[in-house]
């Protein structure tokens, strides 16, 4: 065996790191600075890895080709946004009613899903590592209110890969719109509705502006993992202590991503409440209709796709054993003290 | 400014870490041997710390003072043990009707959690950082089931500090026991109930053998944080670089505690219902009783000591703005999905 050589004879590395966001989602862009900025301090400087926000070196939908083929050495991004590739891409992020952004970091730590995940990725020559997660996303901004399951039907819904193909079931339009452009096409009229992430990031959209109706829950992402991947070629290559840094910052990033959400979303959703809109729950024959799009759309996929079908069979099971447990202690406790102040 | 000495340079320094728990809680012990793992990979093996068991080198409750005098370099343990001496360290754990354990995280890391604990625990020359967190723990394992607030007259319970003083309002008598000599007290009916954490380590202590009701949630504990403890002293002799390799291996061991308990609850809750124990929540009423007397509590504690209310004012101001989001988005979706199985 080949000695590792210590840090002090190990030569300055530059790599670049193309994230699928811009630098206004400051909570889930700064996820990719505090991994930089941690890597470099683990390493006294020797290996630093720049962060480049959407469309600085490739667009945002471009990650992961960028990463497959070498253009850069590392990504940040949604795996899901690459559903159409392959709908496998979509346990790495979140499933439609799949699992919370705690039960997703356990599925991926302490269940089958990063090995499961790490096996479909070499593929694209990608090792990914936790990257972040939303917490679970709101429904979106509906021009009308979502009364029945049948206002789905013709609806023009700015709603991404999965939950689209789920709810085409239900006669729903989805349509693929860059954020930027969101705002207008609500006003105008152009869609319907339109799904972002959650208060905090939202309320700096201004969609409460142009469509009054706030939905919730984004059943679509009950925890929206990010992720990070780095060029498994490049990843080969890496002295150990330079995989350890990458391996521990970005299980710093990942955590302290969800608790600036955590921290930041409930004083937002306070603030677009003072603007009039209406906040309503998906009706519960919606979520019923929904969930049971969703099963056939898996089912349909799991039958054509192996790739999908072997994830899918873990993920599905670890998915379903969460439920009593969680029903229990943790819902319980959450529903009573979520509903009383302490004064 | 004096240059930081490169990791070559850097002497090797041995330290040894006191946990306050056994090594059959393998899940939060374990927590020490992740964090200890990594800071060793991260300093290409020079900061050797050393994990040891509760009694080993001091008794478990004893991990404060040990840190605090000098005996260990650091400690792994839960502040609530230290509710005796100040009531404050029960923030950097769980508070009564608290936290969930995103919360926590999220109060600590992008609230002022962490600052505000830092500067009370500079005055027991301790330097914390988060060490893991369990979830929601369970209400524990009743000989009678709980079916009214009267119920809790005259209970001899197995509870630790807050909730022991929360519920003396009510009439019960606080046990404290060790968790070695539960069994044994329950068995006799030396107590009437006793509470642990949670269906995976309650499991291997077998207490459904010998009291049949499962009460929960335990709302003492919505999200029981660890702490890793750094000698303040020691903490700033340290160099840059190791310093760094603590700050991000707690990070990592925090989060992969979760984890592992997300993970492993679920069947362990499964296995423990095929022996006809009584799985049950508290009466609403009782919940009720239990918030109106913590209420009490809390508003006592904050007249006479300063250092509670400094950290009281700004804990439940983050917690009362915590409820109205998290009842949207993720108890929405939680609700409905966690009760429905994909097949």
């Amino acid at each position: 065996a080949v000695a590792t050589p210590a840090l002090a004879e190990t030569p300055t590395l530059n790599w670049r790191l193309a994230s699928s966001f811009p630098k206004s989602l400051d909570t889930i862009y700064g996820a990719a600075e505090v991994f930089c900025n941690r890597v470099k301090e683990l390493t006294e400087g020797k290996f630093n890895i720049r962060p480049f926000a959407g469309g600085e070196i490739v667009p945002g939908p471009a990650v992961l080709d960028a990463v497959k083929d070498g253009t850069v050495e590392m990504g940040h991004t949604a795996s899901y946004y690459f559903f159409g590739k392959d709908a496998t891409f979509a346990f790495d992020t979140a499933m439609p009613f799949g699992l919370t952004s705690r039960q997703q970091t356990a599925w991926m730590l302490h269940g089958n899903g990063m090995k499961l995940m790490r096996e479909f990725f070499a593929e694209y020559n990608v090792v990914n590592f936790l990257g972040g997660n939303t917490g679970t996303q709101m429904g979106g901004w509906f021009r009308k209110e979502i009364k029945t399951v049948e206002d789905l039907k013709g609806l023009k819904f700015r709603v991404g890969g999965f939950a689209g193909k789920v709810m085409t079931k239900l006669g729903t339009v989805p349509q693929q719109i860059p954020g930027s452009d969101i705002y207008t096409a609500l006003e105008k009229g152009t869609i319907d509705a339109a799904e972002w992430v959650g208060p905090y990031d939202d309320e700096k959209l201004g969609f409460y502006k142009v469509a009054k109706v706030y939905h919730y829950p984004g059943w679509w992402e009950g925890g929206a993992q990010l992720s990070f991947y780095v060029s498994k070629k490049e990843w080969e290559k890496l002295p150990k202590l330079f995989q350890h840094a990458i391996e521990v910052a970005s299980m710093e990033a990942h955590t302290d991503m969800q608790a600036k959400y955590d921290a930041k979303n409930p004083a937002a959703l306070g603030r677009l409440l003072q603007n009039k809109i209406s906040l309503k729950p998906f009706p519960q024959p919606v979520m019923e209709a929904c969930f049971k799009a969703a099963q056939e759309t898996f089912n349909e996929e799991a039958a054509k796709n192996p790739k999908f079908k072997k994830v899918y069979d873990d993920w599905v099971a670890f998915r379903n054993n969460q439920g009593q447990w969680f029903n229990v202690a943790e819902q319980s406790f959450a529903k009573f003290n979520m509903s009383r102040a302490l004064k």
